[in-house]
């Protein structure tokens, strides 16, 4: 382990304290400072752990050669003022979710930290759970093949939240972990929200987002305030094999089965695709062991790596930025009445792309 | 119990056996007769009755006074023929999903059954099922309040059928059902249909149904062939409380959580309903007993029954309309990328209520 | 597939129909005659099948040079007497469990067999239930290393019987099962029969069965008439991998633990065991695909082919000799409050062990 | 909430913080003081705390009159001494489980309570657990009628401890839940331990108690060390309900079946008994809702209650002896090779009771 990175938590509210709790904890770090407004909130929260200072002074901490990187979590329309004064001091950022409010802010940040060359890092932060990153890993490893569908629900009973609605709320944990275990992140060619507010809160309660992705596979989303019974499952279909994410079973988060449809091989055209031969494939069913960190800690090493390697992040700013994207679009169908919101062609280059290669000269995520 | 009604059953494939075999063993019925095109297959399905015969004349059975109804379970093309002229001969009639091959067809039946002034039912056999009939009561009772959300999952490793795509496999079983618990039947304000086919197969093995109902409530399908795990769920959100039923858990298959999100009282009209106080209530769960009973044999008990009171049957032609309604629907939406099909006014007089009415003076189903 | 052997069913009451059934669907097999006391009730049963004839004549069974083999699902008082008067008709006996009223009559029974070098098979169906000739083939293969212990529960709402308490209602299942998979068999060095009736129906409604096994491994089986939660569950602990048998589970009725409890290296000796290091072993789980098959067709081939090659059925009339031991046992204990009662020195010769290398020259079980 | 009490916690290894924790929560108590033989540990654990003094000095603590109550976390064969010479000195005093290394000095523990006339508390912390909460609630309240069996499975991979066996390590949890939901307390008329050390670790590290209660009833225990699936479940059989509890199944840890089995009442004599008619009953399942509150945190307000009421606490010092006395008996058990070891006739006037009644005015426990 070479020399700490010297870090500033920004933000001592509610998730302040996890992320200063992390890199006080992780010997990639140096915990230095809580900055918040209310200075005695700082103050309070700095007090909890040896040598760190708390202010309220951002200015000053931007100042400081010693500090190396700046640690988010303020409201998200403060977001895109404060990464940005600290990417252009030179610090490497990491920021809370969403990335900004708006995407045009997003794209903005990433172009920010690309000229600056720094790292700009999402805190997607269950990105780094233990089975998340054994989804993605086993996904990169090919053992499920190309991806088919990804059914993702997340439903409990939720506090109504005051500003925001179950799609923002909820999804951006499914969308970022899509995002995260994808090969090449998550670029939906539309995006279709079905919304319903039955109780009359004034926002959706219930939501489903159908998102199809490139080749015929699709991404389905399903989030609910009002459900008695919680369920935190995503089932990840692939050509070779389909893999099941139950978060609530412990003893068996991840399942891997090897079981599937299997077209044959008779076909001899697209025309003659409707006569190929459908079987089954039951196979056996597996279930990895999954190491036992927190995800928060994951996220802290990740992000001292990335500036090590001087690459980008697993979940980098564009990460941050699709995820928006594709919550910004829902809300457009949402406001149509569920109307088909087309997204840019995913494969064409964008201005983003420029942004991105310039970011860091490391690999993508 | 009164003097048998006497029926014929009139095709002898896949599922005419098992209508047979319930009309032979319920003491409401007298099984008269098997008809097929294919007269050895009927003298074959007959022969493993007392008494009943095999024959491919339908209609010399439509002239015999002797029987009093005829079992459909022909394919669904030839549906409207065959009732059509059994209704005219006077007969009552049960008919197998789906009731027609076009809703105009079903409306036609609909009618023939109003000005015969004979029983027009549709076999959603499923409704007849133990914890679907338990269902029901509890809403029709109350127990619930207000449906809020239904969100119904179907999912398994299915055969890819030549002929239909997914939605029209599984999700008459969920729509029916919908259509069945809810007190006023399934009239969804408008229905969009997100598919997927990502094997190639030429039709959608993986499908989501949205299906906004009036007051802000949402039902929701999500039917899927390419899943290796069985999931066959179904969740009806209610204002006091809320019902799940797992039917792959035969231990408890239905559980009542008297549980919620309760809105406070404190908002004072609709434009301040954002800010109402928002509370969980965390109460007991009850999971009711069910009796145990082949779906079939009580779908047999009510065909004679609905006879027999001169009233509509629970599954009558207008469930099967709705059903086919929203499935023409889903194809429209999908042909269409996903957008969103608006259905008649729900409420809105039509031509089928006229029929409805004729049909027979009993009350609505 | 060579020329069926000839089978005649004695017994026509419960069990009997699902010999004749599985005898009758057997390409190994051709069902010749049903014999019962109850002439009606043969003829009745062997009604159901092409060319069977009803008897109440066993004698002239016996004497048909054409019958291969006899299958006994009599009342186990009359096992003993049918059993060896075919075997020296030179017929192959597979008898209903279990196997005698008593062990002597067992031996006796076995000693028959070798003596006119037939086969002699006890008929413990769910020895041949798919999971359980997985569990028996990954033992036999090492998978599991050497087994530790055995934790079997089989508890239920189940009727009273009239004539058997409940480790002889219940309890054969477990005890045959683990004769079965256990390398060498069942061989307690003793039993402990602990029981209750506390709704004092006259006989244990729940039972409790210790075995302490060769080199301190152990066997429990619980069994249980009054429990509402229903249960069928197997532990089946390993040296290397511990695997866990879930009946009620379909979607994954056996799942492999690679994962356990260590001892480590630094004990010196026996003395010293106290201090050995221990550490967990968290691995993957794994669940095998398993066939799908009805247990007693299988039994019935495993029948056939035992015959065909000449050599001990895989449950043979030792193995339903062990498991009646075990009973017997089990009510000595039960009748001394629990006492433990000592059985014979599995690994001395017995008379048994004679009978069994006469029986026929075929591999052990 | 009238004026705290004020305690101090002598030990401040393994348990001690989580005593000093809790009270330092609560307002019933004042958390004066930590006492450690390790006077740096003591202190350690004291500056977490605010005005909380770190001290070697147990003399000193007793001799302080503004300390009305000790908590002991110490090991078992110090809890004696410590314990006797707090009570002498008028302190009132909670002990962490068991109360003591032999049941004669639990009895001497007890006398000296009754003589000094002060709670003396044992700290089954579990019984506090919000689900055995509403357990015992449910069977005071009658719900379960009449206690016929329990059976209690607590098994999971556990390190093996270098000072107890299995029996030791965990069945105090088990025993101590059954001691405080049975309406009398348990009282089994004898105890059948068997073990297994398959792994040669010295000790057993799978366990089977089996306790006979009066009346035909059985409490059953399984510990075991050695299970890589984790079940803690108890299953209590009552004369008209059975409850299950599941700890881990946070969305429903307690049900209660209304179902059984039915004796008929055509039975005339006991001698007819086994001519009884049998009937199940299957009627609902119901699960309580549960409060969500930590188990040390209700025994933390149980001690200060039985305090400020002057009665004896719900988990007093014969609770801790008669849990004590099945372990030794167990022990003796298994010394003997699973014999049974009888126990003093349970409705006996002892020498403990007449100590019990003295103890204090209080109701039983």
């Amino acid at each position: 382990m070479s020399y700490p990175l010297t870090v500033a938590v920004v933000g001592a509210g509610y998730w302040g304290p996890n992320l200063a709790r992390n890199f006080n904890l992780s010997l990639d770090w140096r915990l230095a400072a809580i900055c918040d407004l209310d200075v005695d909130r700082a103050a309070a929260l700095a007090s909890q752990f040896r040598d760190v200072r708390g202010t309220s002074d951002l200015e000053e901490l931007l100042a400081d050669p010693e500090i190396d990187a700046i640690a988010i979590a303020t409201p998200a329309r403060t977001h895109f003022a404060i990464a940005t004064a600290a990417m252009r001091a030179g610090k490497h950022v990491v920021v809370e979710k969403p990335i900004a409010d708006s995407s045009e802010k997003a794209v903005e940040m990433i172009r920010a930290a690309g000229e600056a060359e720094v790292v700009l890092m999402t805190d997607h932060t269950y990105c780094y759970a233990p089975a998340v990153l054994k989804i993605r890993e086993l996904i990169r490893a090919g053992e499920l093949g190309e991806i088919l569908f990804v059914d993702s629900v997340r439903i409990n009973l939720g506090l109504i939240q005051p500003d925001v609605d179950v799609f923002w709320d909820l999804a951006p944990h499914d969308l970022s972990i899509i995002d995260f275990i994808l090969p090449g992140g998550l670029h939906p060619m539309s995006v279709a929200a079905h919304g319903a507010d039955p109780l009359k809160a004034g926002k959706s309660c219930i939501g489903y987002l159908s998102l199809p992705l490139e080749g015929g596979a699709v991404a389905h989303v399903h989030v609910n305030w009002l459900s008695p019974t919680k369920i935190r499952q995503m089932i990840i279909g692939g050509a070779k094999r389909t893999l099941v994410w139950d978060d609530l079973n412990p003893q068996q988060r991840v399942s891997v089965f090897d079981r599937g449809v299997d077209l044959g091989q008779q076909a001899i055209d697209e025309a003659d695709r409707s006569a190929v031969t459908i079987s089954y494939r039951l196979g056996d069913t597996w279930s990895p062991a999954l190491q036992e960190r927190e995800a928060l800690a994951s996220m802290v090493s990740e992000f001292a790596e990335s500036i090590r390697e001087r690459r980008t992040a697993r979940t980098d700013g564009g990460s941050g930025l699709r995820v928006l994207r594709v919550l910004e679009a829902a809300s457009e169908s949402l406001g149509g009445g569920g109307k088909v919101v087309a997204l840019a062609d995913p494969t064409a280059p964008t201005a983003l792309d420029g942004a991105r290669s310039v970011q860091l000269a490391g690999e993508p995520a």
